[in-house]
C-alpha cells in the first residue's frame, strides 16, 4: 500500500502544486485506486511511475471542481489507450448525472466500462482484501470522507512444526492456516493458532477533505496508520476556515490526536500560502506539529509506504 | 497579433504536448483569446507569460473532449482569481448545455461573467478592429473552422503636408485622416487619401481542426498571414484519416496550396508520431513541405508573431 500524492493545491493549479489528487498503489493485485480527480490528474499520472492501465477504482469525496474537472479527460484516455480494464466511480449523489452529461456533450462513449456508484454513509466497497467505507463530512455541499482499511491477516503457517508433529500434508494444512481447530484421525486436536505466527493486522487509512474540523473525520480516521485531512488555511485565517467549511492547520492536527493516528499528511493548501507569502505551509506543518507532532506535509509526487504490522520484519511472507 | 500554441496533441496529452487550445494575444487592447480549451489549458497558461487576466473571449471548434475540458476549470479559476472580466464564449450547439451542466453539478456559478455564444457558418463577432467568421469543417461531430481578420487601416496621415497646405488643424484633420475629401472655406477640395500613406492591410488568420480535407478550410484560409491546419497523420495512414475525418499532413499543406496562404503551421499531432517511432512528426513536416515549402511544425509554447502589413518598417504608426 503505497500513497502518491498527485495534486496538493485547493481550489486553481499552482506552478508546483496541482489540484487535488491522491493515488492509491496496491502492488500485490497490481490496481491503482485514486481519491479525487482534479483537472490535469491525468497529466500527473503522465509525469509519474504510475501505471495508469492499472487503474481501477476511483472514490470522490465532492463535486467541486478542484476534485472533479479532470475525471471526463482521464476515463476518456484510458478508453484511448485500449485499456480494456473497467474503472469503478464511487462519489456523491449528481457524480453519475455529471459524468453522463459530459459524455453525452463530449460524444464521449464508455459503454460498460466506467460504472458510477452513489456512496451513502457505511460500507462503499468490500472485497477479500479490503472494505472503504465513508461518512459526511462538514463542507458547503456533500463532501464524503474514506475509510480504507486492509483485512487482518492470519500469520504464517510453520510447515516445519506441522510436519515435525507428523500431521499429513494436504487440505487440513489449509484449515490450520486459517487458524481453525482440526482432529487428526489419530484423534488429536490441533490449534491452528498454535501452528501459525502472530496475526498481522491490516493497514488502515483516511483520506477526508474538504471539511471544516468534525467528529465524523476522527471517527473515520480511528487508529490509521496514515490520515490524510484537508489543511487549507494557517491557524490565524481560522476565520475563513469557519467562512468556507475548510480545515486548518490546527484543526487538521487536532483530528489526528484525536483520533490517535500514527501519521498525519497535510494537503489541500491555499496558494496563499506557496513560497514567497507571508506565511507558507512550512508555518502550517510547524502549527500542526504543536499539536501533533507525527506531522508530514504533502507535496506533489510526494510518495509514502504504509509499512505492514509484522512482528518480524526479517520475514518475508509469500 | 501574436499566436501561442498551448497544446499541441491530438486525443491525449503527452509528456511533451498538451491537448488542443491557440492564444492570439492582441496587445493592442490588453486581451487574450483562445482557441479551444482542453484539459490542462490554464496549467499551460500559468507556464506561458500569457496574463490570464486578459483572458476575454474564447472559440470552440467541436465538442470532443480534447477540445473543452478545460473549460470548466479555467472559468473557475479566473473568478477565483477575483477577475472581474467578462469571459465571451462561441461554439457549436450544445456547448451551453455543456457548460450549463458541468456549472450545476460541480456548483461553480459564474453569474453574468461567462455568456456562451451558438455559432452558426457565418460572422460570430466584429468589432472596430476585427471581424471573425466561421464556417463547418467536415468531422464526425459538427466543427467549425475560424477566420480572424483584423481590419485594414488607412496609412498614417501627413500632418507637415497638411499644415504646409494652410489647411487649419480641427475636425477637418479627422476627416482627412478617414480618407474623405472635404472642400475647405477658401473652396479649396482636398482629398484625404493625398494626405494620408497606404492603407494597411489587416492581419488575417484561419484555425482549422478537426477536419479531413475540405473546401471550407480552403475558403476560411483564403489568403491568410497564417492557417493553422490539423495534421493529425501522416501520409502514409491516410487511411485512418478518412476513417476518423482527421487530416494527414499532406491534406493541410494542399489546403495551404490552393487557399494562398503565407505561413501553414501544422498542429494536433496523433501521439503515435512522438520521438522514437518510426515516424515522427519531422516526417510530417517533410511531406507537407514538399506540396507547400512554408511550413511549420506547432510544438507547445511556439509563439509566432504575425507581421504589420506596413509599406515601411521603420515608421512607429503611433
Ligand atoms: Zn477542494
Ligand atoms: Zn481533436
Amino acid at each position: 500500500m503505497e500513497i502518491t500524492f498527485l495534486g496538493t493545491s485547493s481550489g486553481v493549479p499552482t506552478r508546483a502544486r496541482n489540484v487535488s489528487s491522491v493515488a492509491l498503489r496496491l502492488p500485490q493485485r497490481a490496481e491503482v485506486w485514486l481519491f479525487d480527480c482534479g483537472e490535469g490528474t491525468q497529466h500527473q499520472l503522465l509525469r509519474s511511475d504510475i501505471k495508469t492501465s492499472q487503474l481501477r477504482r476511483i472514490f470522490i469525496t465532492h463535486l467541486h471542481g478542484d476534485h472533479i474537472f479532470g475525471l471526463m479527460g482521464l476515463l476518456a484516455s484510458c478508453g484511448l489507450a485500449g485499456n480494456a480494464q473497467p474503472v469503478d466511480l464511487y462519489g456523491p449523489p449528481g457524480l453519475k448525472d455529471y459524468i453522463q452529461a459530459c459524455s453525452k456533450y463530449s460524444h464521449t462513449h464508455f459503454g460498460n466500462r466506467v460504472q458510477v456508484y452513489t456512496v451513502e454513509p457505511g460500507l462503499v466497497y468490500e472485497d477479500e482484501e479490503f472494505t472503504v467505507t465513508c461518512d459526511l463530512l462538514k463542507h458547503r455541499i456533500p463532501a464524503f470522507g474514506y475509510r480504507i482499511a486492509e483485512k487482518d491477516r492470519t500469520g504464517r503457517f510453520d510447515v516445519e512444526k506441522a510436519k515435525s508433529l507428523g500431521i499429513p500434508p494436504g487440505r487440513i494444512y489449509g484449515q490450520l492456516k486459517k487458524g481453525e481447530t482440526v482432529t487428526l484421525t489419530d484423534g488429536r486436536v490441533i490449534r491452528g493458532q498454535d501452528l501459525c505466527g502472530p496475526t498481522e493486522a491490516g493497514r488502515k487509512f483516511a483520506y477526508c477533505t474538504d471539511t471544516v474540523f468534525c467528529e465524523t473525520a476522527i471517527e473515520l480516521a480511528q487508529g490509521v496508520d496514515v490520515l490524510i485531512h484537508e489543511a487549507t488555511f494557517a491557524h490565524q485565517d481560522a476565520e475563513l476556515a469557519f467562512d468556507r467549511l475548510h480545515s486548518t492547520s490546527t484543526m487538521a492536527a487536532q483530528v489526528a490526536l484525536a483520533a490517535g493516528v500514527n501519521l498525519l499528511i497535510m494537503t489541500h493548501f491555499s496558494p496563499r500560502y506557496a513560497p514567497g507569502n507571508p506565511l507558507d505551509v512550512t508555518n502550517l506543518l510547524q502549527e500542526a506539529r504543536a499539536i501533533f507532532p507525527h506531522t508530514k506535509l504533502a507535496y506533489d509526487f510526494f510518495n509514502y509506504e504504509i509499512p505492514r504490522h509484522r512482528s518480524d520484519h526479517l520475514v518475508e511472507v509469500s
